[in-house]
C-alpha cells in the first residue's frame, strides 16, 4: 500500500523517467546528488534509510535565495524603520537610528551588536506575531531587489527548488535551518520552496501569551530568544526537529557546525555548500565577504567529502526568470 | 489523486465504515468527536479545512497517559537519582540530594524551587543528548508503575490512541505539547502513540554544540531553556509549529491557555479536557490535586464550550490491558 500510495504521490511518469534537476548542468555536482538519494532511497540496499529517518536541513540566505548586497530581513528592517520614523521624531537625534535612516552604516557598525539589537527590537518587537506576520507578507509583496527590480522572492535558486522539490518526491522531510527569524520566514516559504512554517527553523525573539477579553495574543518581546546560526543549528535542529539529518545543506561558515553534525555519524549523509561563483548571473564572494562568509567550511569540504556547488559551473539557471 | 492516496492511507474498509472509538462509550462526548471531525474534513462543506491546518496538540500527563501517584518524569529523576548516588558520596549529607533519597518529599518541598531545579539539573544535565536519550530509553523499558506492577507506556489511556489515531487518519497533523521534558519525551512518543519526535513539544534545558576530534555532540547544560507549560504552551506552539491548532486537548490548568489560544479564534474549532473521574479503574481528582490541578479550566470550559470528557463514563476502557 504504502508503495502504491508513494508511486501516486509521485505524480504521472515516476521520478526516474524524467530528470529530477533540469536546472543543473550534467556534471560531478548533479551525478553526486543523485547517486546520493538513490542509495538511501533504493529498499533492500545496503544504505537504504527508512522515510521518517529521511531528514534535509536547508540554510536560507545565500543556500536556497540571494543575499546580496545584503540579507533581505535587513532590507525589511531598514524599509520599517524608515515607514515607522514619522512616528518617532527622537529617531532624528538619537543614535543608531539617526545614522541608519541616513543610511550612515559605517555609523551603524560602529555601534557594534548592541546598535544592530536595537534596529531589530524597534521593528521586529512590540506587535503580536500575527501582526509581525502581516507585515512581512505586505512588505514581501510589495518590496524589490535593488540590482534585479523584481520582488526579493524572485530571486530564489531555481536548482535549489528543484533539489528541495526532488527531496520531497523521495519522501524527505525537508527543513530551513536558518539564522533568518523564523516568524520573518514563515508568512513566504510555502509559497516559494513547499517547505511549510512547521518546517522552518530559525532565530527569534521572546514571545509572551496575552488575553485580552476573549482575544488571546502572541506579543513579540524586546528579548533575543534564540541564535540560529553555527553551533546554535545543531541546536536548532536538536530543538525543534529532535532527529539527526542525513542531507544538509549550506552557504556559509554560519552552516559548519550543522554540516559537521549532519555528517560525521554512522550511515549514508550528505552535505554540500553553494559557492558563489557566477558573478554574471549572480554574485562571485566567499572568504572576504562580509555577508556569507565562506572560509573555514570551504577548507573544511574536501577532507569531509562535502560537496562544493560551482553555482557558474553547475548551474543551468539562477533564477527562475533567467529561463 | 489526493482523495485515493487518502483513500488507501485510511485502510481497508475506508474510516466510514468501521467505529474510529471504540473504546469510548456512545454518548455526548464521542459524538461531538466524530461531528467535528465530520465538520472539517467534509470536502465543500463550510466548515472544511485544509489538511495542511488541521493542527491537533495533545498535552501527554494525564491527558494521554497516568501522571498518578506522580508524573513519571519524577518518577525517572528519583530512580536516575538513587543510581547515580554511590558517585555522590557528598549527596548523603547535602540538600535536597539527602531528602530526595531518603524519600522525605517534605524537606524537598521545603527547599522550593531551587531545590526541584537542583535534582532535575543532577539527574538531567550534564551528559550529551544521545547519552540522556538512551538513559530514558533503558529506564523506561524496565521500570514499573508503582500501583498497576507494568510498564509506564502500558499506562496510556486506550481511548486517547485511538483519538491520535483518528485524527492522524484523517489527515491531522497530531503534536504532544507537554509541560515534561521534550528530550525526555522523544524516545518513546512515536511507540506509544504513533507521534513522531519532531511533532513533540515540549520543556527544554540548554543544549550546547561541541566538536571533539571528528565527534560532535550536543551537550545538556544545567540550565532552564523553556518550560512549555500554562501560558507557556501557546508560545511553544508558536515557536515549533507556526501555525494555530484547531484541536487540542488537555487535561489541567496548565492547559488553560493552550485551549484558550485554540478556541478563541474564527473557524471551527475544538477543545477537550479529560476529567479523572475514575478512582476506580484509575484515579478520581481535579481541583485539589497536586498533580494535574484542574480547577480554572473546569469552571471556564461550559463558557468556552469546551467538551469535558467524564472519564468514568465516556471511556469503555482506560489502559489497553483492560480490555
Ligand atoms: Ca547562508
Ligand atoms: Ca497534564
Amino acid at each position: 500500500i504504502l508503495a502504491l500510495a508513494s508511486g501516486i504521490l509521485a505524480g504521472p511518469g515516476g521520478a526516474a523517467e524524467r530528470d529530477p534537476l533540469p536546472s543543473w548542468n550534467d556534471g560531478a555536482a548533479k551525478a553526486a546528488i543523485i547517486a546520493f538519494v538513490a542509495r538511501v532511497t533504493t529498499e533492500g540496499g545496503a544504505d537504504f534509510v527508512p522515510t521518517d529517518q529521511r531528514i534535509a536541513t536547508f540554510d536560507n540566505d545565500g543556500t536556497l535565495w540571494a543575499e546580496q548586497p545584503g540579507y533581505v530581513q535587513a532590507a525589511f528592517l531598514m524599509d520599517r524603520l524608515k515607514d515607522m520614523a514619522p512616528q518617532h521624531p527622537e529617531w532624528r537625534t538619537e543614535q543608531p537610528y539617526k545614522a541608519a535612516l541616513e543610511g550612515d552604516q559605517k555609523a551603524v557598525a560602529a555601534g557594534g551588536m548592541r546598535a544592530i539589537d536595537s534596529l531589530v527590537m524597534a521593528t521586529h518587537a512590540g506587535m503580536t506575531s500575527e501582526e509581525f506576520a502581516e507585515a512581512v507578507r505586505s512588505w514581501i509583496t510589495t518590496a524589490r531587489h535593488p540590482r534585479f527590480d523584481r520582488p526579493y522572492t524572485d530571486l530564489a535558486y531555481q536548482p535549489m527548488i528543484e533539489l528541495v522539490t526532488y527531496l520531497k518526491d523521495q519522501r524527505f522531510k525537508v527543513y530551513i535551518v536558518s539564522g533568518g527569524g523564523v516568524e520573518f520566514m514563515r508568512p513566504w516559504t510555502e509559497a516559494i520552496y513547499g517547505i511549510p512554517p512547521e518546517q522552518v527553523v530559525g532565530s527569534s525573539i521572546k514571545l509572551r501569551y496575552e488575553l485580552t477579553g476573549d482575544s488571546p495574543a502572541l506579543r513579540r518581546l524586546p528579548e533575543i530568544d534564540f541564535i540560529d546560526d553555527g553551533p546554535g543549528k545543531p541546536v536548532g535542529i536538536a530543538k525543534a526537529i529532535g532527529r539527526r539529518p542525513i542531507f544538509a545543506a549550506g552557504n556559509s561558515d554560519g552552516d559548519l557546525q550543522m554540516l559537521q553534525w549532519t555528517t560525521l555519524a554512522p550511515g549514508p549523509r550528505f552535505a554540500l555548500l553553494v559557492h558563489h561563483t557566477d558573478a554574471e548571473r549572480e554574485w562571485a564572494y566567499d572568504r572576504n565577504s562580509a555577508v556569507g562568509k565562506l572560509d573555514k567550511a570551504l577548507d573544511e569540504a574536501p577532507g569531509r567529502g562535502w560537496l562544493v556547488v560551482n553555482m557558474k559551473a553547475d548551474w543551468k539557471t539562477v533564477f527562475p526568470f533567467q529561463r
